[in-house]
């Protein structure tokens, strides 16, 4: 089937069909607006994060594998719910279409989308369609709850509490100088598991939502974020929001020992791909030192692994302590959209 | 400024630094997500609409007046809203910003937008802003909400209801032939007010919110929703969702005078305008006949006036009635956007 031949409304009905949608919809797709239940002593939370082509990703990326594409774009929205301690509920899902773009791609991404709603338990309940030559849109919605007062929020962070983060940081930048090709040598050095993780930490970053589930329910996680412009950027504003400073210790960001050796490998350091690499999406929050290991013993067993890299201060410096064991600023460096 | 001065971080400040916020919002801009307050009894609506450069717009129909693209895409959302017969509440906005995007036409579109959601109640608590190369994009997130099981659907018209429409339609179409320059008889052919009444109909178009709250108050609306697809392929939809047919009266759509001469000048037919045209961001509902003026009474005193344009049928057919007295079937001349 072409996609010209099926229409805007066709296309809509056809990627409305297999949509998931699970108690609390009183109207999915299909009418002016999704109409959903609002549950009693819950807050709502509402997030929205768009993927366009060739800023966030080439189409190339996902030739083999669309649903990734689909799979991503709602991931990184639910980790924004994640970083809450939060629900995901409901997603509406904007998407532009290029000229010449397959209905089989559109497709394929679609159930890529689809399986981590299912995953998630997010019904997705509405979204537009349009026909753009300016590349590949999909700008996706979601809402979730929590309970009324309970979410995490940035400005949390307590001077003396420690900085936790779950899993392990810089594979998302090592899966991009593996998709840009690399060094010739890599690909005999490598091995072909780590290769296929960090590509699917690009690709599709894993949601640690089980992980802030089982944060939150302690009720001991004091603030929550989820890193996805990276670590040091993630520190930087909890610590803004909270009025804390903070020390980094670059020597205790966990990183697989592949990502180490590919950053060298690229003439690059592990610690600066850990910090500033971006699109991790792992968890970071903070907690009273006392505390660490009732949080640790309450993570699910198959969780990410908690650790902890360092500490939240009174001094309002946010620093970096260096494999040397000096201080330094810690940087920022945010993506330049401009 | 210059826009590629204060990067992502900046400008999201900037923007975000006049946000009307109003209570409900636990958490604003600034946070993984927005946190906001369920009310117990009530339904959530919601809903997005995209506008993108080249497709729902051209940017030089705004260089003087960005504050209306603004306005507008928050009035389609808005619209939406409306019809279903619930009040909207927060808003976050996908920005895409293409290069050599002057930091003064960003800042009046928000200006705009902002305006609308002050006139509205509507919360501005977040988005996502990008730089893109593939033109300007506004994708707008509304949420709100009805009393519980409250929405108007487009699935409850039964037959024997009358289709009532608010305000007049092939407005929109005529301030796009107005913006293409027409034949150059037209400028002192038209009135100066009607020229500005119907290019700002497509720039930024009304939002009918408190006629749809009265046409809700009454509890006599079977079945609401918004026009901006264009009034026959709602009517359409409707009859769809409804299991029933229609016969719109082509006579009864309500178009200005100068609607009419207008399309007379471009040789096009105003009835044509006023069914297919689209943008025009009216209502329609269904009421039974004998209360249609129990309705019209609820109305408020400036609102856009109610017209009745047909009715609903249990013959599944969706006819025309034509100025000639003949039947024809009503085309749905849905936007073609692939």
């Amino acid at each position: 089937v072409e996609l010209s031949g099926i229409g805007e409304m066709g296309l809509i009905r056809l990627l409305g069909r297999d949509a998931p949608r699970y108690a609390g919809v009183r109207v999915g797709i299909g009418d002016d607006t999704a109409v959903v239940r609002a549950q009693a002593g819950r807050d709502l939370l509402l997030t929205c994060d768009l993927m366009a082509e060739g800023v966030h990703f080439q189409r190339e990326w996902y030739s083999g594998c669309p649903e990734l594409l689909g799979r991503k774009a709602l991931a990184v929205n639910v980790s924004d719910i994640a970083g809450m301690g939060g629900r995901p509920l409901y997603c509406l899902v904007t998407l532009g279409v290029p000229p010449g773009l397959e209905l089989d791609f559109i497709r394929r991404v679609y159930a890529g989308l689809y399986d981590l709603a299912r995953e998630c338990g997010v019904s997705v309940v509405g979204g537009d369609t349009v026909g753009f030559d300016g590349g590949m849109l999909l700008d996706v919605f979601l809402a979730g709850d929590v309970a009324a007062g309970g979410a995490l929020l940035r400005s949390g962070a307590r001077p003396g509490d420690l900085i936790v983060v779950t899993g392990d940081f810089g594979l998302a930048r090592a899966g991009l100088e593996l998709l840009k090709g690399g060094p010739p040598s890599w690909s005999q050095d490598l091995q072909e598991g780590y290769a296929a993780a960090a590509v699917t930490r690009l690709l599709a970053p894993p949601v640690r939502l089980r992980e802030a589930s089982a944060l939150a329910g302690t009720g001991l996680v004091h603030a929550l974020s989820d890193t996805s412009d990276g670590l040091a950027a993630q520190v930087s504003l909890i610590c803004e929001a909270s009025g804390a400073g903070a020390v980094v210790d670059g020597a205790l960001v966990p990183a697989r020992p592949e990502t180490r050796a590919v950053a060298g490998l690229a003439g690059a350091s592990a610690c600066d791909w850990a910090l500033y690499g971006g699109e991790d999406y792992e968890l970071i929050g903070a907690v009273r030192a006392e505390h660490v290991d009732l949080v640790r013993a309450a993570m699910p067993r198959d969780a990410a692994p908690l650790a902890v890299v360092g500490g939240f201060t009174s001094d309002p410096a946010v620093m970096l302590r260096t494999p040397g064991g000096g201080l330094e600023p810690l940087g920022k460096a945010e993506y330049r959209h401009f």
